[in-house]
């Protein structure tokens, strides 16, 4: 078939956005009419050129949400018209890292997910030259319809919009899950959030969730302050205004330091007052953002000897298919709030403004719906 | 009254050993007589004077074991006769790090402790001239008597040999509270103990006794393996020995990285191999050495985002009232081992022989008997 989807041609180039080939899902595929996809950073990182992985022609994306409309020999649990959110973090419930309540980093199809290729090896996208388009964190959203293995589709109620929803694909979950999934923050807590864009703005909601007592945000922009506030901030610092040590000054402010602190910049040396910002004993630091290719954290040993840690989190340690359907329900249940976040809609011919709009710091989420 | 100790006097100077002036027991305080006291490398490094923090003179030692003679004003917990362990992480049981589960660090004391002197601020030791002579890290066991406060006294049986408990003062507990503690290692585990010294050989009973599958040990002196072996470990490693990526070489021996690995080198370089060699999703590693003044560790953030933890323990993770005489216990059933580890006994006067055997790398752990 043909559809229509934005093209990486090259590293740096705006989306060319044209008619391509997909062809049909293979055994334990499935193809997908993408409603809505949202605009990330990581496509952006990708497109720019900034990723050292980053292989053209590919079609990018990786945070939508759609309906099913075929699916490949062998699939079994999901069926057309059903709803579903793409997981570049897959779930298949049978390699070892499923298998370990401690991870929820599926291994099954990482190789070829990373090569830009189904797992049989090969591309489903073409140009109509027949020139193969690579996959993209195994999504591949900025296409109106795409195949994802049944494994990385996670199943949702039908009555959630696809132009909210698409964002628990990625931020959301990544911001909520930091903190209830990697974290497991408790109530009463008192943490510290460093960004306050689209992942900062979730990290704050999912404190507000667990019940946090102080949730601390920090970012350069003091145009932040009213969201991050409505999402639960109940402290603002701009480093801007801190005149001496920034970490004394957010120890301060914490009463000692934070149960919970949290990097949403990606900065290499936010991270390390991150770390530093927590509390000593029991303080745990917890990296979301992705750094610029080839930076390093450091930090002296004694802060962790003295009883800070150190972590990490990707896709919010949410095992997708199990995880992301209770996200949904919570949204439309009101338990956290999407709606303004997403702060611009676009057509797919409209998508490279969006990359503008977030160079200029002006969406927190742009959607584009098909 | 008078009693026998080395005494630092400066920092790079040998301990020089004499009479000196001992006040009575104040308020909350205990006079403890002190039987058997290991030497440990944190000794060595503030009187080689590697540590910024040092102050002269100074009686250090920390790793004793003796014997109750007199208890001050205030003192409910101990009584004349009580065989005891001096704790230089004490544990006061009402401060809001010894009410929080998750940390060991009480901070009652904290601030006198660092400064070398009881909590009124005040030294008990001093030369006979008057001058006054510093505590260290609370205990000064590097003496035949010495006063410390209530909280830092673990009351142990009275049928444990003090030359032998002696060491669960420091490296024992330090090495088997990283695995049971800190780490809290499941059965079935791999792991990796970076240096096999009194430290790794602890981590590595430690390891032995969570019930874990695999215990690889990494020591550039293949000296260390007899006893390594006899301890635990299931699998030797020379950094000489192997050509390529050290990290990928105990990757592959471990089958995909350790579930968790333990740097007992104090070595930063050592620190970041041990974090990277840890497993993906979910490995641990934990910072048991100590750094040089200075000193930073490093990474890439990805390693974390992937699901590798960094974290440190000190005195591992022991609440030592509660937790030292357990340890005591499991020694005299015979559940860990103690005697082996002790390799050299000397006299008060012999002590400065003691820290040229440490920097031979011919003792475990020199012991002074009184």
């Amino acid at each position: 078939m043909r559809t229509r989807a934005a093209v990486a041609m090259a590293a740096g180039q705006p989306l060319a956005v044209m008619e391509v080939n997909l062809d049909g899902p293979k055994h334990g595929e499935v193809l997908v009419e993408i409603k809505a996809t949202g605009l990330c950073h990581t496509d952006e990182f990708t497109r720019s050129g900034a990723d050292p992985e980053g292989a053209f022609p590919a079609i990018l994306g990786h945070e939508g949400a759609g309906v099913v409309v075929e699916v490949g020999p062998g699939v079994t649990s999901l069926a057309p018209g059903d709803h579903v959110i793409p997981l570049y973090t897959p779930e298949c419930r049978e390699c070892d890292y499923c298998l370990n309540p401690k991870t929820n980093l599926c291994q099954k199809i990482r190789s070829t997910q990373g090569a830009g290729v189904m797992p049989d090896g090969t591309s489903r996208f073409s140009m109509l030259d027949g020139t193969p388009i690579l996959h993209y964190m195994g999504c591949s959203t900025f296409a109106n319809h795409t195949v994802l293995p049944e494994i990385a589709l996670a199943k949702v109620r039908k009555d959630a919009p696809f132009d909210k929803i698409c964002y628990i694909g990625c931020g959301v979950t990544t911001g909520i899950g930091a903190v209830i999934n990697t974290a497991k923050v408790e109530i009463g807590s008192r943490a510290i959030v460093f960004g306050l864009g689209g992942i900062g703005l979730n990290v704050i909601q999912g404190l507000r969730l667990a019940g946090a007592d102080q949730i601390v945000g920090v970012d350069l922009n003091p145009g932040k302050v009213d969201m991050a506030t409505h999402f639960g901030m109940t402290d603002y610092v701009n480093p801007k205004d801190v005149s001496g040590d920034m970490v004394a000054h957010l120890v301060e402010l914490t009463g000692g330091g934070a149960d919970y602190t949290f990097d949403a910049t990606g900065n290499v040396d936010v991270m390390r007052t991150a770390l530093e910002a927590a509390h000593k004993g029991w303080g745990e630091s917890i990296i979301i953002g992705v750094a610029p290719a080839g930076a390093e954290i450091s930090t002296r040993p004694f802060q962790l000897v003295t009883g800070r840690s150190w972590r990490g989190t990707a896709f919010g340690g949410a095992s997708g298919r199990t995880d992301v359907p209770k996200i949904v329900d919570w949204y439309m249940q009101g338990k956290i709030e999407i709606d303004p976040m997403i702060t611009h809609k676009l057509s797919l011919d409209e998508i490279n403004h969006g990359f503008d709009l977030m160079h200029q710091g002006k969406s927190i989420r742009a959607v584009v719906e098909f």
